[in-house]
């Protein structure tokens, strides 16, 4: 942290700045220029540089050291590679997840996913329990549209994620789920997140409406600090002004988040527009500026569905997407399953 | 809902239309005009109108109705009044509520507590549960955190609101706290809602950082469709392009709130600017603007707070502003207390 | 200018450095950490940081001094006070402007005018040239409108806001305005800007949708730099999410601006929220909030008016804020005229 | 338009909305459901939906057809396909533009243009007059700046495309340039674009940072109904509250403008982003979502540019970037120049 005194600040001013951070547990070291004093405050300690913002004599106040350590790259330069079923995430695979926003019934996750797996997917998805923004839209099958999935996985030998809403269902999840998800809703719920740290399987976690991406890699250190280190990040779209679109899909978080992670960034364009003729092209680009994986709505019959049937693609849509997608990865160096 | 079919839809189309929306349990009442047809589809079920808008011949869906019900001005026309300790939110009352950020020590408290008592203040806040951005930043003390607010309060005759953070410690909270506060970040944690649906003590709950009026709205519905009508708003401020403040305090959340619901709408300048001198302003603002309540970050020493000190007043400062409210709200017919 | 080196820059890295920004016009000013070098680049030159942050051995850059200077309370503490017809800005003292979206009619003027008169408005506003999202809007009366809002303003012995658009439009205002308004849309028309510095009355310049304060302030510091010292800002509502208001209005300008500039801040609570119902309470916050100024929307026949009528106040809707205003000011110790 | 009336509204307030809505200019034509009247207004007229959501017993307004009319699909259902110097953007094809932010000297340009003209790029781009934030950074050559332009590109054999700023500018910028920019600063500038609209030139206007899809499409509207039918759009980036980069690219913008309009889309990766390891991968992602354009900023030496430098690709990163283009084009059916 740096901390820029004010032109005409006083010897105690800078004294009284350096004591407070020493107080705060950080080595002061005083760089005193023509024109403005500096203030290095060097230590692992966390700061509101607020608090030292109104300090009299304080111009401005400088981090300069990123709040994430076990997510970025200065602390592991190599791509983390996530495998789960044999489809690789990161590190030059780009791994494919599709299936219905939610489980509906036996008949409708079995149809799906036997279209998806002569296709070659391998990893399924599918809500179990809904986050709703209304209290009297569908809620989801609960424990048993886990069951339905898992039994469904089985049959065509896939993996299944869906997602968690609280703490208390992990145990449930254990049970019957390869990859936990956590809903861009939950991305700071941190006691969640907490959790997530201490089991052994890989996490998949959204970026909320609202969340820079500096937050979302600050929600992945939740997860990462407990000692799972098998998290992978996920684009879904941001909320701003824009209404024709569910939410404004940032594909920048890909070279952005690549930069600075070692972390796998996926890609979910069926939220992120929320339009079904959208899903197509968003996907092609997201492999395009180089995902690592893609996470697509596909639902057996879409017209019928009881969540988000308007941004699910058809099967025949989905396949014919993939091929394009073949083609475009080894243009780019990237393997995609 | 209403469907607009396109100018040139067919027979066939409306024909079509008509059976979805009836399978989906909706009666069909079809409009045909010179030069469109509409369709109004009547009913309690929820459905995504983006599965309609994908049939042919379909050119809009437009839903007439609220999706929140409860928290309706329909539903209940009179304002919700809550009274906590004497202190009541609604019907021309302004509450106030103030405290630190969050508990830090015995001595912290008794000292903030005291001094606000003394202006009048009795509703005591304080964070015993912390949601961080960073798993390294400081976490609250947990049901210390409690204990200490609890004694304090009483010992000054004071209520005590305080953050909840997830299902498991609503027994916790039960024991010591008068007011559950829902943050920001867990304003679509619906699970929560629902849980607190069942409780029997007032809930404060905050607007996400990029929650519309109407999810904030749908939040409460969560609560009060499980029996829990004491429910209050609170406007904190939402993310934006401009970041000299921490948030975007939209007062406008006060007219907007009041004219379509019964329930309390409270404003926390402190959160919304993050910066200390700007809460006495938007203070004064917001009850300028017939808020029903507020909520104020006051600390004994700011400069030495664990968490979020540089939006803190001071005791004095605080004071000073509850002065100048006490003349502002007779103006506005409101009573402040 | 503050460039942090990374950890492991070399001595050349930072020699380079050193070169670049002394070839730039800097001088630069080095001090070697024990952690990290950090390099100041004092001068008066504009760089894009980015140019540096791509050199080799480069952190991170951080300006540390703003970009407006004329418009900075560092080179003017006192605030500016603008007079116009008895009507004072700034300084404690907050001025009052009202009038029509757009002048329509003779009629209509004289009508409103004649109102706002009698409750003590010297200030009318009125558009003659109209920036419309649609072409096929009404545009405004354009000259014969300046016409009539002035013969109406003389008639009452009232000053004259108005909007201009183009450059080619000033020697028409300077004929019939005496302060020249410049929309939001126009904020960062930069030609207009610079030749508005060049005029010798008072420009109203209006916060863009999505311009953040540092900006508003380099829009005015185009007007200033020419020569131009009579600059008045306003805050009329940023663009986001939310969509109930027709803006978000941010009060926060307010404490912001008139702590970093001297120049006066005004509020428009009409164009801010786009409701008329909501336009009483918010000129009533942004007052208790301490603006300087206010501009309000009223009309004879709001439900006739060509444009924006929906925002628009009734003339006895006004009188009665108005009478609520002249009680809250001298609670925060200002003038309300 | 729709006019949705209450549940309990009376007779007389259907009577009512019918008389306004036909004083208005509308065909009125009413249909009572069980439940609710609607009345539908036909007409060409444009009124704001708020004048009529006052009037008693209304519920709510609808507005049912797009405001622009001869940008939309409806009116021509068939891509534009503009052509300058054998370049075509639309209906299948995607043109390339290329060069540097601006105009610096003679040499930077034909070092540049050089490069760029052997990989195979037409149309050169660079600033002349430059819109800046601030009045103290480069403001651009000017008229010398459009001439280095003109003979660079005759000497190459390419066309040019320069920025226009204001309307007096428009004879300079006939005799130099070949496509009109129209900034995002300036997309709202309407008083410039209907003079736009005479001249017969194609016009590449680009998004403004908060407009809305539709609002982008109200723009080319005011030039298209000036008579001059060639204009291009450009997606290049809204603001956001995510500051890592420079604007957050809504590549959305390509399959949404794409299905309701004819004109040409094109994106700006290098604006959209701010940042020059960024503009590879947007690009790619761009024309594998479909775009029919592509301006990108090449340099020649970068890190000596006046301006933007740290967005600018160098030539032979452009040139690497444009073989990967040129594969990924026939995926998706697309022919790239």
């Amino acid at each position: 942290m740096l901390i820029i005194m004010k032109r005409g600040a006083s010897e105690k001013n800078i004294e009284d700045v350096k004591g407070f951070i020493e107080r705060k547990g950080f080595n002061a070291h005083i760089s005193k220029g023509e024109i403005q004093t500096v203030i290095g405050a060097v230590g692992e300690k966390v700061i509101d540089p607020r608090d030292i913002e109104l300090l009299e004599g304080v111009s401005e106040v400088i981090k300069i050291t990123t709040n994430y350590k076990l997510a970025s790259r200065i602390f592991q330069e190599k791509d983390t590679i996530i495998e789960v079923n044999g489809v690789k995430f990161g590190g030059g695979n780009v791994g494919t997840i599709a299936g219905p926003c939610s489980v509906e019934s036996f008949e409708q996750m079995d149809e799906t996913a036997k279209q998806l797996s002569k296709v070659g997917v391998k990893i399924l998805r599918g809500g179990a329990f809904k986050p709703r923004t209304s209290p009297y839209s569908f809620q989801g099958l609960g424990e048993d549209g886990l069951k339905i999935l898992r039994k469904v996985a089985d049959k065509y030998k896939m993996a299944v994620v869906s997602e968690i809403m609280e703490i208390s269902q992990i145990p449930l999840f254990e049970k019957y789920v390869d990859i936990f998800q956590v809903g861009a809703r939950n991305m700071q719920n941190f006691n969640l997140l907490k959790e997530l740290g201490f089991i052994r399987k890989p996490v998949l976690i959204k970026r909320g409406l609202a969340a820079t991406f500096e937050e979302l890699l600050m929600a992945a250190e939740y997860i990462l600090s407990g000692g799972n280190s098998q998290v992978m990040l996920c684009e879904r779209g941001i909320r701003t002004f824009e209404k024709v679109t569910r939410n404004t899909l940032d594909l920048s978080a890909i070279p952005v988040i690549q930069k600075v992670s070692h972390l796998p960034i996926l890609v979910d364009p069926s939220h992120g527009t929320g339009l079904r003729d959208k899903v197509a092209p968003m996907s092609r680009a997201a492999l395009a500026a180089g995902c690592d994986g893609l996470i697509i709505e596909v639902h057996n019959k879409p017209e019928c569905a009881l969540c988000d049937g308007a941004q699910s693609l058809y099967p025949q849509q989905f396949s014919q997407l993939y091929k394009e997608l073949k083609k475009i990865a080894p243009i780019i160096n990237k393997k995609i399953i």
